[in-house]
C-alpha cells in the first residue's frame, strides 16, 4: 500500500488507507483508545478497538478505514486495523508533550528546544513564522522589490557602532554584520528596490523579554521617494499584506493563543517624537528620561495612545534627534537636531527602525565628523555617494517580535526556534 | 504630475509622463540624443532633439510623450521635454558602464562592485538570483516544507569538522555555522519536511573558481523516507521547478549570456562513485587518486558522461565511502563501506550534497566512534534520537553554483554581490 498525507484521506471515505506520521495524542477510554497522529499536512484522529502497543511521540505507520466522523476534527476519522512502530523512545521524556499547555518555566522550555517544539502549541508559533516568511517575500516582490542576500562578515566594525562580534578570519579580524545597512543601500543604486531576509548579530549585553543577540531582520531600501513619508506608507502597506496573509493562512495557529484575527489599518497613525514626549507626560504622567529618545515604558505608553485615540494597534513616532541616530540618518530640513527617522510600534513595543537617510556625500560626511567616525573600513560604502544616488531609505522590520505581539508571548525568545543571548549558545 | 512605472507606460501612449529612474546609456547621434533609463520595474529608451544636459547614470526625472515605435525595446519609446537631474556624479567613474560588455579582470570587478553591479550584464545575474529564491521558496512550500531559521551562532565547532570561524562571543568563544545540519534533523522531529535559506561559513583556505567562504545554502530535510532515492527524487522534483520559473521569469537575464533556456530532466540519471571511477577510467583515461572520494576533474568527466550517455545536463553520484562522509550519513545496507549519500553534479560541477542520515541513537553513537568524534557540545543534537525520530535525510544545494553553472561565469563570486574569499572582505 502507499503512503497517502493526512490533508488526502476526505478523497478515500470507506476505503483502506495507509499514513505515516507522528503520534501527537494518545488518550485510553474504555477500552477505546484514541491516537492523534501528525504527518507534514495535517492531523488525524485513529480510533481503535483494543489497546495500542505504542507510545506518546514515536514514529508510525497506520492502516486503517476511513470514517466519516461529524464529531472529529476535518469531519473524518481512521477506524484503526494495523499499526507499525518506526521509531520508539528509548527513555521517558522530561515532560508530558499531550498536555494542553506545557506550563514550563522559560529557561526549561529552551533547554529542552527538541522536544518542546513538538508541542502543537509551541509548532503553531513556527508555522505562523513560516507564513510571515512567505508574506514578506511575496508583498514585498509585489511591491517590486529585489531580494538580494550580503556578506554577514565585514571587515571593518562601522556603521560607528561598538555592538560587533569579532571573529578570527585566517590571518586578520573581521565582524559580524550588525545589519546590511551599508550593503541595501548599495543596492538602491543597482535595482532601486531591494530587500532582504538574513541573520543579524547585536553584541549587546541585553537581559531583557525584547532582545536576542541573533534575530532574522525583514530588510528593505528603498530609492527615488519624496519623503519619509514614502517608506513608512509602503512599510504599511506591507504590514497590511502580511497581516492579511496570516488571517488566510494561519487561522488554526492563531486561534492557538486566543487571537480570531489580526488587524493593521490603512492608515498607521503618526507622531513626532517631541510631541509624544508632552503628551504622555500630561496624559499618563510618565516622562521620558531627559538623556534617552524613547524607553520601553514610553513605547507602552505610545501604544496605549494609539489604542485610546485612533484606535490602532500601531504607531509610527517620528523625527528621532540626531544625537540618537546613525550618521546615515537624514536631519530634518525644519531642525537639524531632528531626523527623518522613525519607529513603528505594535502593541506597545518597536517593531520597525527605519529613516530617510542621506544620499548626497559631502552631507554624510560632514554627519560623520560630528559624530566622530573616522570612515576607516567604510570607504567602498561612502564612495558609491559620489555616483548618482537618488534619494532614498528603508526599514529593519524585526521578524520575531510581530509574531511575539501577535501572540502575546512573554519574551521574543519563544519566537526564535534556537534562541541566543549572553547566557545561552545552544542547543 | 505623477511618476509613472516604466512597465506602465503602454497604458499612456501618445500622453506626456513622469518618469525617474537612472540613466543607464547614453548616446549622440546627429544632433540626437538616446537616452536609456531605468526603473525598478524596466527600461525606456528617450529621444531628445537637443544636447541633453546629463551624464551616464545621473538619477533623473524626466517628463515626455509615449510614442509608438516599433524598433524600441517593449514597442515604446519617450519623446523627451524635460530632464531634471535628481542626483549625479561628482567623479568619473573607473570604467565606462555605457559599453557593452565590461571586460574586466574579476579583481576589479569585484573591487568596484557597487559600480559594477549597475551594468546590466551584472544586473541580469542578480536578477536570475532572486527569481532563483523565489523558485525555490514557492517550489518547497508546493511540496509541503515549513520554512525554518536556525541559529548560526554555536557553542561548539561541531559535526566533526575543522573549518569553523572561531568568535568572541561575551567571556566565551562561539562558532559559526557551516550548515544548518543537526537543526534542520532535529526539526524533522517537529514539522517532519522543512527547508531553510541562509548564510553558511566555511573557514578553508581555498583558493579557486568554485568556492566562497560564505555562501547561501538552500537546505532542506524531510522525514520518513524509505530510502535515499525519496530525497534524491524530491530534489530532482524541486530543480525542475526552479528551471521552469528560471524560464517562464527569466527569460530577458538568461538571454544576456547567450542562453535560449534552461533544461532539467524529469529523470535525472544515476550512477554510484565506484562505478563512475571504473567508467572515467576506462572511457576518459582519468584516474581519481586513490585517498580521496572524487575531485573537480572527476566530477568534469561525470558531467561529460551524463551528457554523452544520457543526454542529461544533471547526473546523481551516489554510494560515497563512509570515510568521506559525516558521521550523521547512513551507511549502505549492502556494503558498510560505502554509504547514502550522494552528490548532484550540473555541468560537470557538484551543486549539492546530501544523504539519508541516521535516525537510530545506537547507529550514530556507533560511527561516532569510529570517526573518533567526541560528541561534547552535541549532545542537544545526540538526545533528540532516544526519542523517535523517523528515517529521513535531506540536501544542501549552493545557491550561488546554480547560477554560475546556468551562465558559465568563471567564477563562483560573479554570482555572489559582495564575495568573501581568504583575501576579501570588502567591499
Amino acid at each position: 500500500m502507499q503512503r497517502i498525507l493526512i490533508n488526502e484521506i476526505p478523497k478515500h471515505s470507506g476505503k483502506d488507507v495507509l499514513i505515516q506520521g507522528r503520534i501527537i495524542n494518545f488518550r485510553k477510554l474504555g477500552g477505546i483508545s484514541f491516537v492523534l497522529i501528525q504527518d507534514y499536512a495535517g492531523k488525524i484522529q485513529t480510533v481503535w478497538q483494543e489497546e495500542i502497543n505504542a507510545k506518546m511521540s514515536d514514529s508510525v505507520e497506520v492502516v486503517g478505514t476511513v470514517k466519516k466522523e461529524e464529531r472529529a476534527r476535518g469531519g473524518f476519522e481512521i477506524v484503526g486495523k494495523k499499526i507499525k512502530i518506526i521509531s520508539t523512545s528509548a527513555e521517558e521524556p522530561p515532560f508530558d508533550l499531550s498536555k494542553t499547555k506545557l506550563n514550563l518555566q522559560l529557561t526549561t522550555l529552551l533547554d529542552h528546544r527538541p522536544l518542546s517544539l513538538r508541542h502543537p502549541k509551541v509548532q503553531a508559533i513556527f508555522k505562523l513564522y513560516d507564513i510571515l516568511l512567505e508574506a514578506y517575500e511575496t508583498a514585498m516582490r509585489d511591491e517590486g522589490f529585489t531580494e538580494i542576500k550580503t556578506p554577514k562578515l565585514l571587515e571593518a566594525a562601522s556603521e560607528g557602532g561598538a555592538n560587533f562580534f569579532k571573529i578570527h578570519y585566517f590571518e586578520k579580524n573581521a565582524y559580524l554584520a550588525q545589519s546590511p545597512q551599508f550593503y541595501k543601500q548599495i543596492m538602491v543604486g543597482v535595482f532601486e528596490r531591494v530587500f532582504e531576509i538574513g541573520p543579524v548579530f547585536r553584541a549587546e549585553p541585553h537581559f531583557t523579554t525584547r532582545h536576542v543577540n541573533e534575530y532574522i531582520s525583514l530588510d528593505a531600501e528603498m530609492g527615488f521617494i519624496k519623503d519619509y513619508r514614502d517608506i513608512t506608507e509602503t512599510l504599511n502597506k506591507i504590514i497590511v499584506k502580511i497581516f492579511g496573509y496570516l488571517n488566510e493562512k494561519g487561522g488554526p495557529y492563531l486561534k492557538e493563543y486566543g487571537v480570531e484575527f489580526v488587524e493593521a489599518p490603512e492608515k498607521i497613525p503618526y507622531i513626532k517624537l517631541s510631541e509624544l514626549r508632552e503628551i504622555i507626560k500630561k496624559k499618563y504622567k510618565y516622562e521620558i528620561p531627559g538623556n534617552i529618545d524613547i524607553d520601553p515604558e514610553a513605547e507602552r505608553l505610545a501604544g496605549k495612545y494609539a489604542k485610546e485615540e485612533h484606535d490602532s494597534d500601531f504607531i509610527f513616532i517620528t523625527h528621532y534627534p540626531f544625537k540618537d541616530r546613525p550618521f546615515y540618518t537624514m536631519r530634518s530640513r525644519e531642525n537639524p537636531e531632528e531626523t527623518y527617522g522613525f519607529d513603528l510600534i505594535y502593541k506597545g513595543m518597536e517593531i520597525a527602525t527605519g529613516s530617510q537617510r542621506v544620499h548626497l556625500y559631502d552631507e554624510l560626511i560632514k554627519n560623520m565628523k560630528e559624530k566622530k567616525i573616522s570612515g576607516k573600513g567604510m570607504e567602498f560604502y561612502l564612495d558609491i555617494f559620489k555616483f548618482a544616488m537618488p534619494p532614498h531609505g528603508g526599514w529593519g522590520l524585526g521578524s520575531e517580535r510581530i509574531i511575539q505581539q501577535i501572540l502575546g508571548l512573554g519574551s521574543v525568545k519563544e519566537a526564535v526556534l534556537f534562541p541566543r543571548d549572553v547566557k545561552r549558545l545552544s542547543p
